[in-house]
């Protein structure tokens, strides 16, 4: 095993098996190899989904999977005692398929909330998806969309070229009439001890797909799963390794960028921004007030005006309630000093001209301490409201 | 004193002093005849504006008051020690020109943040707004607005018609670039004890203005306000009373319907939300689902859509990660179960139609307990983002 692309112990595919009205791609396949240990993290919405109470539940022990099935276009969310049993019989066909028993096999779902899964065009999908299995993850990464504009896939080597990480997401925003869900699937063909994976997937995940806000809606469905393949002929990665070091980097990087991937095209999106906070007395109210601002309507539209309107920022950071002082305080805009202890003037026309940037950066010095948190969001425009708006179930 | 619409010790005016570039009105005065028992809600934002810090200090003791001066256009935060020293002396000046101490005068702001307090204009206006003093609040409502389409008032009469209470209100959403805001004040022409009016304003708030929100975003500024007038031949309500429960049904009242004047003409509102949560575990559990369904951009999407879309009620519902259970719960919209226990088909038409009206209810049962709240906000569109990244400072 050398530089691939993609990790070469797995298959994917995707195809139109006709549970989108539209006729795209909204079923797709993942086959390992080798038996794969997975880590999950999962949605804490209240009512998660079928796909995501099953998963849950069934990465409990140290049971190794095989096979992957994963549906765009319903959710089955809001489904109940037959959304479990049709999730169920949608893992029983394509364990059918992959020659695999059902419990080597894990689900997911995205899409509308509250419609019933359609078991059977599935079920007729899913021999084409076992034909098409291929070493290119391309067709599966396209299967798993809904409103996304663009494919979400990002691979590194690890352990000096032994091994490969690809990283495959979905998520334009959160929901669309319940197109919900952020989806993320980690690859890689190395084996690596259940509690390492896990401890590395929750540390990449706090750092990644938890910084990330749209529009501060959290889906049924979000998922992630991480999987390492079990090669015989290779010492699993250990906790406090070298080794596990570097997994823990690739893997932090990895699901940064597929994090940064899914903001960028969230819906309506021209802008991401960038919050990053230091100086604060702890790390909660570092995060409270990264989340406040990234979360904050009238910042996400002044950016989307390219107007640097530093009061809003302000009054976001304030928002939180936390004990703050304003004159400790630090503000900059892509660099520019707008308030330092007090209003400062910047060179009005270098910022004007940042603002027009793709990327934008806040920093806020709180001024108060040493944690340091960030968020990651997208402009809020009017095309949002249309894409939201506009579509009727 | 009988029947009155205004309470009769009081004299408001509002005059256009030049801070707001458009010449619209942007200076209001108000004027107790007799010495007022005054209480004060604030924003609980951690950087307060100038003028919340002074009444919020200046309302701790006994002191009674006669006068308010508030203005428009600027709202005097993130203003510094420069802020509190501009508003003390716009406070001197309007003490001056009504005559009175300026320890008896009271104030607010609302307007843009970071800009300082044009403290010039602001003199030169106040000897124009004592000059106006009237016995109609007309001029004073229209004066403390800023992206306000619609003047906010409410009088009903008290004790028999033996008083009025009158409220007058301003907030057009929330925040405009930092066009920030909620204020409202009430005037009663009755005496009240000090802490039978503390009371019963921290009651009337918590179900009015406390449980509105346009966009989440939470002012600098917002400051409410009840004044009660100490005539000397009246015996001041106590707490405990008939005529403290009086006093408390009408300030609710009142501060119910200008809290709902102010989230119908939230910025871009086409429509105006009620959330109506019932069978909760706890006061806490109520409040938050309440909370989280009213702050949902994409539940304020779908009504804008008119799109009876229940899965984002149900996920927003399920996004406050309380421990909630699917199984019990039930959602109606406009009083059409869509889910019970499991989704439910309502009388689609029926419920599209219901969707064009411009009040909108929605009901949620959790089926776990007996606590209620309730929250109002209104739909979120294209306008809104039009409004809010439009403008440049």
């Amino acid at each position: 095993m050398s530089n691939k692309l993609f990790p070469e112990t797995f298959l994917w595919s995707g195809v139109s098996s006709g549970i989108k009205r539209s006729g795209r791609p909204d079923l797709g396949l993942a086959y390992s190899s080798y038996p794969s240990t997975v880590s999950g993290v999962f949605t804490s919405n209240a009512f998660p989904a079928a796909p995501v109470l099953n998963a849950n539940d069934r990465l409990e022990g140290d049971q190794k999977f095989r096979g992957l099935v994963v549906n765009s276009g319903v959710a089955n969310a809001a489904t109940g005692k037959q959304g479990l049993e049709a999730n169920q019989k949608m893992i029983n066909c394509a364990s059918k398929g992959l020659g695999l028993e059902p419990d080597e096999v894990l689900s997911a779902s995205t899409g509308v909330i509250g419609e019933p899964l359609p078991l059977e065009t599935i079920n007729q999908g899913i021999p084409e998806a076992v034909d098409h299995l291929q070493e290119q993850p391309d067709s599966f990464s396209r299967a798993i969309l809904t409103t996304d504009k663009t494919e979400k896939r990002c691979s590194k080597t690890i352990l000096d070229g032994e091994a490969t990480l690809l990283g495959i997401a979905k998520g334009s925003g959160m929901i669309r009439p319940g197109m919900a869900t952020m989806l993320a699937f980690l690859f890689l063909d190395y084996p690596v001890e259940q509690s390492c994976l896990d401890r590395a997937l929750t540390h990449a995940c706090e750092k990644s797909f938890n910084r990330i806000t749209v529009d501060g809606d959290m889906s049924t469905n979000d998922t992630v799963l991480a999987w390492a393949a079990e090669l015989p002929d290779r010492a699993p990665v250990r906790s406090g390794t070298g080794e596990a070091e570097q997994l823990q980097q690739t893997l932090d990087s990895v699901c940064y960028e597929l994090a940064e991937a899914i903001v960028k095209d969230g819906e309506g999106a021209e802008k991401t921004i960038r919050i990053d906070v230091k100086g604060a007395p702890s790390d909660r109210v570092a995060r409270r007030v990264a989340d406040s601002v990234a979360g904050s309507s009238l910042v996400k539209t002044a950016f989307h005006g390219e107007d640097p309107n530093w009061g809003r920022i302000y009054s976001s950071i304030g928002a939180t309630t936390e004990n703050l002082d304003s004159e400790r305080l630090t503000i900059e805009i892509n660099g520019h000093a707008v308030y330092k202890e007090e209003p400062v003037q910047p060179v009005q026309e270098q910022l004007d001209q940042s603002m027009k940037a793709s990327d934008q950066v806040v920093t806020i010095d709180l001024g108060l301490g040493d944690s340091t948190d960030f968020a990651l969001t997208c402009d809020l425009s009017a095309e949002y409201v249309k894409i939201n708006s506009e579509y009727h179930t």
